[in-house]
C-alpha cells in the first residue's frame, strides 16, 4: 500500500515568513505523495480590524458572523492558501490549493446555536476520497485551507485545521498508508515540559495510560492526543507530533504515536 | 474525441447576486466536461478601498501594486472563487477552484515595466495540461480565477479573465475537442449595434472579414473577435459569444464563430 503523509501547520508558523519558508522547503523535499493543511494565523483579524469588522470572542474563540466568514474565506482560502501553493511550486513541488467545498473534499455540519452561537463555524462529516485520488494520482500535492462546506445550508463554514488534517488523514486511511504529523510549537510529547530535548520518541497506548497517570501528559496536551490515538484507532497507521522546524530530521525530531 | 466547454464570465455577472445565481443554475446543467473562468468585478476595490489602499488606474486599466496584489489575490481567488465553489456544488456540480498557481495551471510571464508599469500583471506562458486532465477525467469541473504564476520570479500575477479563458481552452485543444464560451453583457454580434434580436448565428472567416469590411463589427468588438479566431487557428472547434442569462439556449442564442 502506498503511504501518503498528511501534514499540518498552525497559524504561528503561517504567521511567520521566515518559519514558513523554511517549512515549505522542508515539506516539499519530503518524498512521496503529501497533503498539506494549514491553519488561519492572525491575517485575519488584521485585516478584519482594517475594515472596521469587530472580532468577537467568546471563551477565546472567534465566533464568525457572515462578515467574517467573508474575511476568513478570502485570507484562509485566498491569499494564504494561493502564497503557500506558489511557494511550494517556487521549490518544485506540484502543490494544489483547497478548501473544503473544492471537490465536495470535506462536507461538514455546522455547530448548533446552543448553548453558545459560534456562527458560521461546523465540524467536519464527510470527506470527497474520489478527488483527493484524482489528485493525489495525478501528481498533485493538495494545499488545504480550513474552510469547509456545509450541504445542508449550502454555505462554506470556518472550521479548525486539526480537525481538517485528522479527517484527511482518517478519510485516506482505507485507500492509503497515511502518516499525519502535526507540526506545532514544541518539539513532541516532553518527559520534562522544560526540557525541548526530553522528547519520548514513541508512545503506544500502554504507554500512553502510563504517561497519563504519572501525569507527564497534561492540560492542552492530552485532547490533542487523544484525537491522535483516536485517528489511530480510525486507520491511520501513525501519527507524529513535532516542531515545524524539525520536518527534515528523521522521524522528524518528534513523537510517533502508534499502536 | 470528448467534448469540453470553456465558459468564461465577467465582472459584470460575478457582481450581480442574482444574474450570478442564474448563471451558475445553467452551468451546472450544461452536460459533460466543462470548466468556468471567471473575472473579478468590483468586490476588489470596494475591499481595496476599505482598507484605505488606493486604487491607482492608468489609461483606465488597474495597477497592480503588492498591496493590491495581495487584495486581489484574496478576493478572486478566495471569496469569488469558493463562494462559485459552493453556490455550484449546491447546483449538484462537483466543482473544484483554483488559480493559476495550482497545479501550474497557468503560468504568465510578467509585462515589461515599460512603457507603462502595471505591476504585478502577466499575460499567460504556459498551461499544465496534466493537471486540467486530472480533474477533468476525475469527474471535477475547474472553476478558474484570473491569478496566475510566474515562474521565473516566484510570484503571482493578476491577468485578464479573457486571455485566462482563452489559454484554457488552446491548452485542452489538443487533447479535447473544446468549445470556449464567452458571456457578455450583449447577445452576440449584433448586425445592428441597437437591436437585440440582430444577432448573428453564425460567423465564418470569410464573413468576418465582409463583416468588418462593411464596419458591422468594429470598435471593442474588434480585438475580442481576433482573438477569438486565434483561438479557432489554435485549434479550439469553435467560439461563442452570448449573454450570460443566455447559457440554456440552444447554441447559447449567441454568435458562433468557426472555421
Amino acid at each position: 500500500m502506498q503511504t501518503v503523509k498528511v501534514i499540518k501547520i498552525g497559524g504561528n508558523v503561517v504567521d511567520d515568513p521566515e518559519k514558513l519558508q523554511r517549512f515549505l522547503r522542508d515539506f516539499a523535499a519530503l518524498e512521496g505523495p503529501k497533503v498539506l493543511v494549514h491553519g488561519g494565523g492572525k491575517i485575519a483579524t488584521a485585516i478584519s480590524k482594517g475594515l472596521g469588522i469587530e472580532t468577537r470572542m467568546i471563551g477565546g474563540r472567534r465566533v464568525t458572523d457572515a462578515e467574517t466568514l467573508r474575511i476568513v474565506t478570502m485570507v484562509y482560502a485566498g491569499l494564504i492558501n494561493k502564497n503557500i501553493v506558489a511557494a511550494l511550486q517556487n521549490e518544485g513541488c506540484n502543490a494544489l490549493g483547497l478548501c473544503g467545498a473544492d471537490g465536495g473534499l470535506i462536507r461538514s455540519k455546522r455547530r448548533p446555536a446552543r448553548p453558545v452561537d459560534y456562527g458560521f463555524v461546523g465540524d467536519p462529516a464527510g470527506f470527497g476520497l474520489d478527488t483527493a485520488v484524482a489528485l493525489i494520482d495525478g501528481g498533485l500535492v493538495p494545499v488545504v485551507a480550513p474552510i469547509t462546506y456545509d450541504p445542508e445550508n449550502g454555505s462554506l463554514l470556518n472550521t479548525n485545521a486539526d480537525t481538517v488534517a485528522q479527517t484527511v488523514a482518517v478519510g485516506l486511511a482505507g485507500r492509503y498508508s497515511v502518516e499525519l504529523v502535526f507540526c506545532f510549537e514544541k518539539r513532541g510529547v516532553l518527559r520534562d515540559v522544560n526540557d525541548d530535548d526530553s522528547v519520548i520518541p514513541e508512545i503506544g497506548p500502554a504507554l500512553y495510560e502510563r504517561l497519563k497517570a504519572d501525569g507527564v501528559v497534561a492540560d492542552g496536551m492530552l485532547p490533542k492526543l487523544d484525537n491522535a490515538f483516536k485517528a489511530i484507532a480510525s486507520g491511520v497507521k501513525n501519527v507524529v507530533i513535532c516542531a515545524a522546524e524539525r520536518l527534515s530530521m528523521p522521524g522528524y525530531g518528534g513523537t510517533t504515536l502508534c499502536n
